[in-house]
């Protein structure tokens, strides 16, 4: 397991971040050429552990692994592309662990009773083309088709989603949908991506749901004008007034215990002499309850426009000069995902795979857990009965190259979710 | 002139903000393909009015028409470079002018005491390589040549600026220096941008001098991680910090009737559902007094410290919860410029030009003025008695497409800088 992680991690290679051979993040875009050779090496590996292989028409790879009797499989899933400054485990791990799982099968000789798979999901990300959990969104039938085939790069070229698709040779045949490719359950193993299970030395994690998100554009256009000779007074700064907006939005995430955060920021033009006309910027919000979302969502639209009409909003007044205040704002929903609650009936498989591997330790070493992060087992549990399972990772720390967790974790991990998936299988 | 001025235009058109053909602005960056037609054209008009061409180490093209006697000649110069979102008449104008004062001695068989001359000076506006003033800057020997060689685009590829005048064939044999090149005087024609003359009706302002100005570059190491994992208490958001700072920068500006401008920002990685670990991001800090750019900087740095270690400064405390505020902050001075006085011979030759013009109306339509934007005729102060001529334009409005003067001003002010230096070449 550890050897085909760090093995992989040679495609798109990262910062480093500390002494050791392995001691690397990864950055491996999707649909980038290091994830064409990632899914290259998907493919040719589960081919030889006895698998079909099906791409669907947005790039979802499916390996199916035959069991006795005929009938939808049961998926192990996660993804193989990262955030630009990503680690070697988030969504790694999901997609190393099925992998695992079907070399012990096939190592084992071990017929199911259904047939079993491992899923590589496209752009669970969401960092090249800004919609995380893409691929398993389109197939759950959440997020149309072509909207996703539309999407461009935010990074490097302006490349849309297809055509980088079509360039990579990950354009298939098959319709990506739940109905072309039914599941019987969807099992994901992921790190925790926060502290909780290392903070009470905890082994396993046993995801009850995940919290909600939206994801905003905000787009502001004021004036350009020259830096030298345009009083304060006279400006329409949209740099000023997007610094307001995100100090708002700090203040109204903490008023409502949701989060936050911006980003990506564009300035433009961008020239140290030109005041800023044009600033766009991202908005991720996100809480366990959607009316949560919602309403931070309504504050901060009602608040932007009052600061972009020059006033106060409570006493968020620390601009200086106000200037001259002439500013349209737009915003634009680029995905939406509802609160997520995962299926009994995979849990139990979980927690009784749990006891397998710890016996009599099981209460000590594992408990319940949420998500703050998004999954592709969000949009899987639209279609299938889902869970998943986390394993600690060092202090909390993801969507960063210095992200890690131990092998014996990972391998802890992987027993889980083999386990679960022979349970549910058999159920 | 006007002519000239819009034919021309058609290396760099930029945005389109009014009906008539040539309602469009300019987007002619420094040393780009564009600049290096309208270089050439400029090397082949100039020839053909009967100069000798000296192309300069740093780039800048000096055109010469011989007098009767040897010596120095007396310049007209100003930029053929623009904004990316600029305007046909910032600089443009000014070496038209130029041009236009050589075409007006050579149909005429003008023969003046001494050479006149007409310079274009490499970037002046400091977008794409961000010093402003760098050729004239260099010619004076108050920015070093290799600096200003290793200057990297901040616009496009990242290209140095050495490399890029070779690429346009513009890196010149003459060493870049008033030594090699020296001036008798420097006069220059330039758009006020700035509102005073058109609002009180004036055609000319005479330039007594320019206001200081330095341009920094601010970088904030925070940390990347998850947005929808990471607490806000437990945050480094580089984004977030340079938000406060930026806020905070206008409120020391105001305190100190100072200008402070943030031009460009980059927050990276650049990832909707990364937190940015790194924002760099320019100041443009201008006063009419040393002292005051001084003190402004020094306020910004000892509070920007303040607001990094998570510590509010005086009522700036909008951004909700400050996070885990472990940062570091780093200042770089990009380039410093001084206030600047004009030579008094220059401006009395101005002076006595615009009462040539416009005799009994002089005192109604001509007045006394100092700039904000910094100009090429900082530095060439600093080597030769030098001064600027101003007329208005619309709204004050430049580094906007929508820049714009009447012809009538333009032929004005072409008017007042060829008499001017008629009577410093008698002078
Ligand atoms: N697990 C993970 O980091 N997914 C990315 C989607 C999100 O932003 O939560
Ligand atoms: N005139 C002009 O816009 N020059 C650019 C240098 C400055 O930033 O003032």
């Amino acid at each position: 397991l550890m050897e085909t992680i760090h093995y992989t991690s040679r495609w798109g290679t990262g910062a480093r971040w500390g002494e050791r051979p392995t001691d690397t993040g990864m950055s491996r875009l999707t649909l980038s050429d290091a994830d064409k050779e990632a899914r290259d090496w998907f493919v040719d590996t589960t081919r030889s552990l006895g698998c079909h292989i099906t791409v669907d028409a947005i790039g979802n790879i499916f390996a199916v692994r035959p069991g006795k009797k005929e009938g939808p499989a049961t998926f192990v899933g996660s993804h193989l592309d990262t955030q630009p400054t990503g680690g070697r485990y988030d969504g790694v791990l999901g997609v190393q662990a099925g992998i695992e799982m079907l070399r012990v099968l096939h190592e084992n000789e071990i017929q199911t009773e259904y047939a079993v798979g491992v899923v590589n999901w496209t752009n669970e990300e969401g960092a090249r083309f800004p919609v995380s959990m893409m691929g398993s969104g389109v197939w759950s039938g959440f997020f149309p088709l072509e909207d996703a085939y539309n999407l461009r790069s935010v990074i490097g070229n302006q490349a849309t989603l297809r055509e980088e698709l079509e360039r990579i040779g990950y354009l298939g045949q098959t319709p990506a949908s739940y109905e072309s490719m039914p599941m019987a359950a969807h099992f994901e193993l992921h790190i925790e991506q926060g502290p909780a299970l290392e903070a009470e030395r905890r082994k396993i994690g046993v995801v009850q749901g995940v919290q909600a998100y939206n994801w905003f554009t905000v787009e502001i256009q004021g004036k350009d004008s020259h830096t030298g000779t345009t009083p304060l007074a006279n400006r329409s700064d949209a740099l000023l007034l997007a610094s307001k907006f995100i100090l708002h939005s700090h203040r109204i995430a903490t008023k409502h215990s949701a989060l936050v955060t911006t980003g990506i920021l564009t300035a433009l033009p961008g020239s140290t002499n030109t005041i800023p006309g044009l600033v766009r910027f991202t908005l991720d919000v996100r809480s366990p309850k959607n009316e949560t979302v919602e309403a931070v969502a309504a504050d901060l639209k009602r608040d932007f426009a009052t600061l972009a009409s020059g006033q106060d909003v409570g006493d968020l007044h620390a601009g200086g000069t106000a200037g001259r205040n002439e500013f349209k704002v737009s915003w634009t929903t680029d995905s939406a995902t509802s609160a997520t609650v995962f299926h009994e009936d995979c849990i139990r498989c979980v927690r009784e795979a749990t006891s397998d591997v710890f016996g009599d330790r099981t209460k000590e070493l594992v408990r319940d857990i949420s998500s703050g992060a998004g999954h592709d087992s969000v949009y899987a549990s639209r279609r299938c009965p889902t869970t998943m399972i986390f394993i600690p990772c060092r202090d909390g720390v993801s969507h960063n190259p210095a992200e890690y967790s131990t092998p014996e974790d990972c391998a802890l991990g992987t027993q889980v979710v083999l386990n679960s998936v022979l349970r549910y299988d058999k159920l």
